[in-house]
């Protein structure tokens, strides 16, 4: 079983959505990807938090045997996001960002995490994420996700970084972004030119592809009747996707990163079942199993 | 197998696209739906056209078997709708709706028709769709599709049409217009009590939801990288699904039901891949099953 690094955010998250709202609850890039990953396979975070990141959330990575001592606390206050989601839940309007210590985070790798086998760098300047890449010794696979903040403002930085990292895990909508293309399946094919050797889109309820060895695959979400906040539901997904790679060790073989897809898919649908970590807190690979059986009726041609 | 009875319009589409435009090309809902359901099975047409209205195009229709026998020719000009697709390509904007002599239909049923098995209502105004009904002796099947006007200006009809119909195929954006419901899974069980014993959603590139007893079933599109012109994909899906069930005859049953998404959402990937019916006019059994063999490894789990 491969060890597996990320390097993100830990945050506190303000969110409204039609189902009720919560204020400074437990997010971040980090947080959700630690808790999905985990399930599979050990973590270890590398982030920042300020003097008033409560001891209680950094024990929620710790009960699941993620490793936080990469973690720096620094004086100031935690990176505060509010957002609210409204009408097709697809994606967020963002009402406020509060970078307070993440401004100026500079990643250091701890020495014993220097030999991580499995580098997931979430969505942070791209400059930083070649960074990590750069302290990181002899990863098996590295996969990244970026957003339009980056591809906007530090494209050459980005696209720079594509060229050292074996998989991009992007929303549909930044990847065509990135790409110009009209739709999905295009942007594919331009962001693996870019270098990656594979690429995942993800798609919310309408879920994910993946393009790798020149095939498709893709399926839709596992229908959820009332999603409650699709905050983290991206980090989940990357977060069972890496989680799975590095339980398997299969490398990029097509058939490994199929599963690897579906059970990102699948974390995160529980995810978006509550707010913040609620329901992701709780799930287990019981419940995980039960869901992907469940799921298999759902998208099976045959009986 | 049962035969097929489709009522709908027979239209010249002005259709300008990304890849380029055409100018009064043949469409309407009774000719995608037809070319794609002659595949299948027998079908006939009730619809009408005006004195312009090209011998050819008829043609193309008796070509596949297609009965156009009831297809009303009256003084006046055919149905012309003008659109456009830009962005995501998910949705048209109408810049023209001459409706000419489809201003004035009225739906008969040759007697030869009504002993018709399976019935499809394609999008017209709901008190026609009914009327239609009445004139079919005893239907094994009927589904009807509808669209945002209707709902809008015709709620009741449409809601009492429901009751008498046993699928509704419907579009992701107006599943939820006439629901209320934030998103479609929520969506299909909401019209199921309205009436209908199962409920397809189409979503475009992202496929389709079937709702039937109680149990979602849910696949995306066949990977399209170019996709010239979306026009009658709705249809042409509709003619595929329905085409599927009068060919098998096996009621409503489930696996029939998924099995009939499944080619309605293949016979909707040749459609796009060219302006008005270039593509699905030429399309056969043989493309179709290589296409099914090429789409079961993009959405199959296992090897």
């Amino acid at each position: 079983m491969g060890q597996i690094l990320v390097v993100g955010s830990l945050a506190y998250d303000s969110v409204k959505t039609p189902s009720g709202e919560v204020n400074s609850a437990i997010g971040g890039s980090a947080n959700y990807f630690g808790l999905s990953a985990s399930l599979f396979a050990p973590v270890r975070v590398v982030g920042v938090v300020g003097n008033d990141y409560a001891e209680e959330h950094s024990l929620m990575l710790t009960k699941r045997g993620v490793d936080v001592s990469g973690v720096q606390k620094v004086e100031g206050k935690t990176f505060h996001w509010a957002g609210e989601y409204s009408g097709d839940m697809n994606e967020a309007k963002t009402l406020k960002t509060e970078l307070n210590v993440f401004a100026n985070f500079q990643p250091t790798i701890p020495e014993n995490y220097k030999d991580s086998d499995y580098v997931f760098l979430a969505n942070i300047d791209p400059v930083l994420q070649m960074e990590v890449l750069k302290q990181v010794r002899k990863p098996k696979l590295v996969a990244a996700d970026t957003m339009n903040f980056w591809i906007q403002s530090k494209k050459n930085d980005l696209i720079n970084l594509l060229k050292h990292i074996d998989i991009l895990v992007i929303n549909e909508g930044e990847a065509k972004l990135l790409t110009g293309a009209q739709n999905a399946i295009m942007a594919c094919e331009l962001i693996q030119e870019m270098g990656p050797k594979a690429v995942v889109i993800k798609r919310g309820e309408y879920g994910f592809i993946l393009y790798a060895e020149n095939d498709y695959f893709a399926l839709p979400a596992f229908p959820i009747k009332n999603v409650v906040d699709p905050t983290g539901a991206g980090d989940s997904f990357a977060g069972g996707f890496i989680g799975y790679l590095a339980h398997h060790e299969l490398g990029l073989a097509t058939q490994a990163l199929k599963q690897a897809c579906v059970y990102g898919s699948l974390v995160a649908s529980f995810t978006v079942q509550d707010f913040s970590v609620g329901e992701l807190q709780n799930l287990d690979s019981h419940k995980l199993e039960k869901r992907y059986l469940d799921y298999k009726k759902v998208v099976s041609i045959s009986h």
